[in-house]
């Protein structure tokens, strides 16, 4: 039997609860395809923070170097909101990010079944939509200096946009060989009108570019893409771009899926161990009443399988489960339209199960 | 009579023609309402390169700093594209905006009336949207220090965003004032759980919202924000940011009133000079055509006469005529539905100043 082990860090929030979803829906598609899974608990975010001082243990990090896969909840909340930078939950995302060096961060954005009514687009907007954001996800702002001085005028706060040109190489790589299994069109988002660091990311697309000439390339102003990703969805197939315009874009982009509670991500490096997560965050205006949508979490398991373990077919076989399963009209409170019911993470999660 | 000196500069592509129907629409509301106006034009953008090999002629700013008010079209093309930073036509936007210290760029989005068919958005989404981005526009990583360097891995670009504290204070307190004069509501937008520049900003809000009691003040993460405003626009009254977030929500939001061919600007100082263009580019695609949608750059107008000479009620009857002219089915071809004639820039200019 082929064995795998999970490193699951369920964090805060709603956290736990997709998360015991997801692993269970792990391990039926496990099962099925003839795996023997070993699922290992860690600490992260805000429970690590107040029990061992710190948002990312060295433990934790230890398993998940140890693992095949990382499957994480979420991190965060009001109660660490104002802690300084070293102890906030979200460092615990950065640690794992950058120890770990997964430099591709992949969000793909499909439109479910049934899902359209809930959604503030029009329905011929979204019909057809298939898109995939590939974001930076170990250098740009994120990890350049920070600091703050004290001038006579008062605070002085700086942050660095620093990006190196092999760092640039490697993720819009990734992308065209994405592009190139696709519909073979690659969007590159950049702001090369105003940055510097976005004139060498163009620069080095173009380069690649010419590895690849049956990707259709076009370079979008994040400004214009901000608006073209909700008036014409269709029209992307890949975009790739910088961590921070990625990491807005893609939230932006959960607004086609009908809910940021449907959109999964994996991060990925050189090998074939990833991190594996919602794109949606800990929620705690909801967490513990059962009504979160764990689909997010289990596309997250399906991408798992595809990316980590190498297995697209049990990664389909979870995709057509939940498209199954919003086609009979399940769906957490999220996504609910008038006139249907709505289910709680449990049943939602239980339902996918015998969709498999 | 009130005497006022506007300062036209048309730049590239459509601007030539948009910022003719503006200057019209500004010369039919002046004759009403009392003015004599003068109007002085200058050269900017990819014209003044080509002539004048910059982007901001001296002379063009000694224009602006000797008026009232100053009208601009757009500026750049695909010709200046490849041009260093400082031969680009944006440079000349950067240059006016830091010159003449105009510090606060309002950019509203309001849902004109017919103009629900031509969204992405569902008429239920959009009905009632009337929010207000006030974006900072002389500071953040648009004015940081900006280098690339060669290391024995390639080139690596550095951006720099820097933010002091009587920046932040400066815009913020203008966002109170204008939420105070509005719904009283104030959304922040930052991403306060990465950037060191955003906890500083959190930091001046939450301390000017002191003086502003009666004004609900909120932070939002600007990716939550993007999909936020799409996905319940109306929940927004004024929206506060930093330069960078604000020129992606602010084209975000575009798509709010059916078309970025709809959304003015004002850009605002300590005084009553200010700068009006449409948040639109030059889109040297259709320029010379006669094709543009001016109402943009009309709407900016009415801010004109709002903002640089206070006087409301010129600028509502402009804004009135828009309206009327939207509700009689007149329209450029970019908002146009099935069924309806699209007019030409300058037809759709008559009818505003015929409505006027
Ligand atoms: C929680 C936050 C630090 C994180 C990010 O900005 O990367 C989140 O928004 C995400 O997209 O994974
Ligand atoms: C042209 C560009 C430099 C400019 C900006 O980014 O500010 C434009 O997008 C805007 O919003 O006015």
């Amino acid at each position: 039997p082929k064995q795998k082990r999970i490193a699951v860090l369920p964090g805060d929030g709603i956290g736990p609860e997709i998360v015991e979803e997801g692993a269970k829906v792990a391990k039926a598609a496990g099962e099925q395809f003839g795996y023997t899974l070993q699922f290992d608990f860690g600490l992260v975010g805000g429970g690590a923070i107040e029990r061992l001082k710190q948002p990312l243990p060295q433990e934790t990090l230890t398993l998940c170097r140890e693992s095949d896969a990382v499957l994480l909840g979420a991190v965060g909340g009001p109660r660490w909101d104002r802690n300084p930078p070293e102890l906030r939950p979200e460092k615990a995302l950065l640690g794992l990010r950058k120890q770990l060096d997964l430099f591709a961060n992949l969000r793909p954005a499909t439109l479910f079944p049934g899902l359209a009514k809930s959604s503030a687009l029009k329905p011929e907007v979204l019909d057809g939509v298939d898109l995939l954001v590939v974001r930076e996800l170990t250098s740009g702002i994120y990890f350049g200096k920070q600091f703050t001085e004290q001038t006579e005028r008062g605070a002085k706060a700086t942050d660095t946009l620093v990006y190196e040109e092999h760092e640039i190489e490697r993720i819009v790589r990734r992308a065209f060989e994405i592009a190139k299994g696709r519909r073979k069109k690659l969007t590159s988002v950049d702001k090369a009108n105003i940055l510097e660091s976005s004139r060498l990311w163009r620069k080095v697309v173009d380069r690649v570019a010419e590895e690849y000439p049956d990707v259709q390339v076009e370079h979008m102003l994040v400004d214009n893409c901000a608006m073209q990703i909700i008036r014409r969805p269709t029209d992307f197939d890949v975009i790739v771009t910088e961590n921070m315009f990625g990491d807005i874009l893609s939230d932006e982009a959960a607004i086609l899926t009908g809910s940021i509670g449907m959109l999964p991500s994996a991060s990925l490096g050189g090998g074939d161990r990833g991190l594996y997560e919602p794109v949606h965050g800990s929620a705690p205006d909801i967490a513990g009443q059962g009504v979160a949508n764990p689909i997010a979490t289990i596309l997250s398991v399906a991408m798992m399988f595809r990316h980590s373990f190498q297995d697209d077919e049990a990664a389909k076989a979870i995709e057509g489960a939940v498209t199954d399963v919003f086609a009979s009209g399940a769906r957490t409170m999220d996504v609910v339209s008038a006139g249907e019911l709505a289910l709680s993470t449990e049943e939602l999660g239980d339902k996918v199960v015998e969709a498999l």
